[in-house]
């Protein structure tokens, strides 16, 4: 049994959170919980995850239990509450399988939150050569490095998620704080679930949108909406802490990317995301 | 009248490889051209560029005429021959339209080629500041870099789109071609159109897919099928040749991404994209 094949287990927050119930016609319920709320909304990569939990569901059986390319547009904000996931196999068969998913919610009618694309495969399977030229990200030693958790209270308020996240950013990224930010685009971290829930491939869609934007740290405050993600799944996570850097290249024209790279506890590129986001006002 | 807004020009080969006819319920007609032929198949930008014409006629008159972030999944190899493409509106007023389309072709029935989702904006409007820390390529003068058209007659036979690209590539990026590749994962070269056709932000969904893959830098020659791949256009190209970089530092388990980067003749980064490919067998 690989770890993507093991019942899913409630006895974790992620995992309550992202639960949903099968109907019928490929439709999943869910229930988004307020618990993943950032600002006025819920986290990106959070309701990313539970359209890839349902998107998992939908293929329960064929070979292909893992997020591999998965392609997220915004369209509303999500909110806490009621949701119905809607899948519909593009492709099936051979090694990948293709899904097309909408998550909604009902809003003065109904209205769509995102729309997905999703290739899912089997990363069991996927036991090829590794060659890796991407540098891993120097962080400073948990200890010097600085808990969500510890964030004012009012921030906590406005951000219950961070007592979710085990996240510890490295200091570099948050002289933003005091009104020096570093201006190289950069926001980087270790990563844990507060309740040590393992990493596994679908919790890698929320770890790739769990860390403050960086264009923080390009002295720009405030909040920056993405309009589109893509993650690439690339390995299923070793146990223990994730090394996570956002890196901007880019920002022009209102617009800017931000590229996301995650590392396991065995030194191995697990993850690799893209945003384009809109610049805070 | 800015560029996008031109009526299209079929006056050059690209813009009639990519011409739709409007059907009803937001559908449209095309017909895909055996000169965008790359060895059993059509070129994955050249299938995405068609869609993206047809996405840019269905939000015409929306003041959203521009590609910002568009994601294709590949479902089936697309053909030469009459192909429908599907396109469904997700969300319009705003800056933003997002739309879902698919291609498809008759076989065996009717098979889709493509899934896509697009959000589109009005670059014209994206007058921002601009901040680019990503590096520009250097590339060696054109006179020194080596044209696809000068292929041998056989490459050229399989790969008739060669003839339509005044691709020159850096021949730092051709060891391959006598068996010493650099093993940098990395493939640049200078891009136009042979019939000197201006580079607009629908054509830039080509040039992220125009060059040989990386793969064949890192000695492994051979197809390198896409399975998926997302664009983000950052600005309306300058009129002239433009610089483009592939670049791979992650072949793991049989799967490599991709990123790509087109600089315009003003030296500004119009282009990002990533693609997740199966390494070649």
């Amino acid at each position: 049994m690989t770890t993507t094949e093991r019942p899913l287990d409630q006895a974790y927050e992620f995992d309550r959170g992202i639960a949903v119930r099968r109907r019928a016609g490929g439709e999943y319920a869910a229930d988004l919980d307020p618990g993943w709320r950032i600002g006025g909304g819920l986290n990106g990569g959070y309701v990313l995850a539970v359209v890839g939990n349902a998107v998992r569901h939908r293929l329960a059986g064929e070979g292909h239990p893992d997020p591999l390319a998965v392609g997220v547009h915004f369209l509303s904000p999500a909110r806490p509450g009621p949701a119905t996931v809607r899948t519909r196999l593009l492709r099936a068969g051979g090694r990948h399988a293709t899904v097309a998913a909408t998550l909604s919610q009902p809003d003065d009618g109904e209205a769509d939150r995102v729309s997905v694309l999703a290739t899912y495969g089997d990363l069991a399977r996927a036991d090829g050569e590794v060659r890796t030229t991407h540098p891993e990200p120097q962080l400073p030693p948990l200890r010097d490095c600085l808990p969500g958790s510890a964030a004012p209270t009012g921030l906590k308020q406005a951000a219950p998620l961070l007592d979710r996240l085990g996240t510890r950013l490295d200091p570099a990224c948050l002289g933003w704080a005091r009104g020096e930010p570093s201006n190289r685009g950069v926001m980087q971290g270790w990563f844990r679930f507060a309740d040590d829930r393992p990493p596994d491939p679908i919790s890698l869609l929320l770890v790739v949108d769990a860390l403050p934007p960086t264009t923080m740290d390009l002295g720009m405050p405030g909040w920056a909406p993405t309009l589109e993600l893509t993650v690439h799944v690339r390995a299923a996570p070793a146990p223990g802490w994730l090394k996570v850097r956002h890196l901007t290249r880019n920002l022009a024209g209102g617009y800017f990317e931000e590229d996301c790279d995650v590392w396991d506890a065995a030194g191995r590129l697990v993850a690799q995301s893209r945003q384009l986001a809109l610049q805070p006002r």
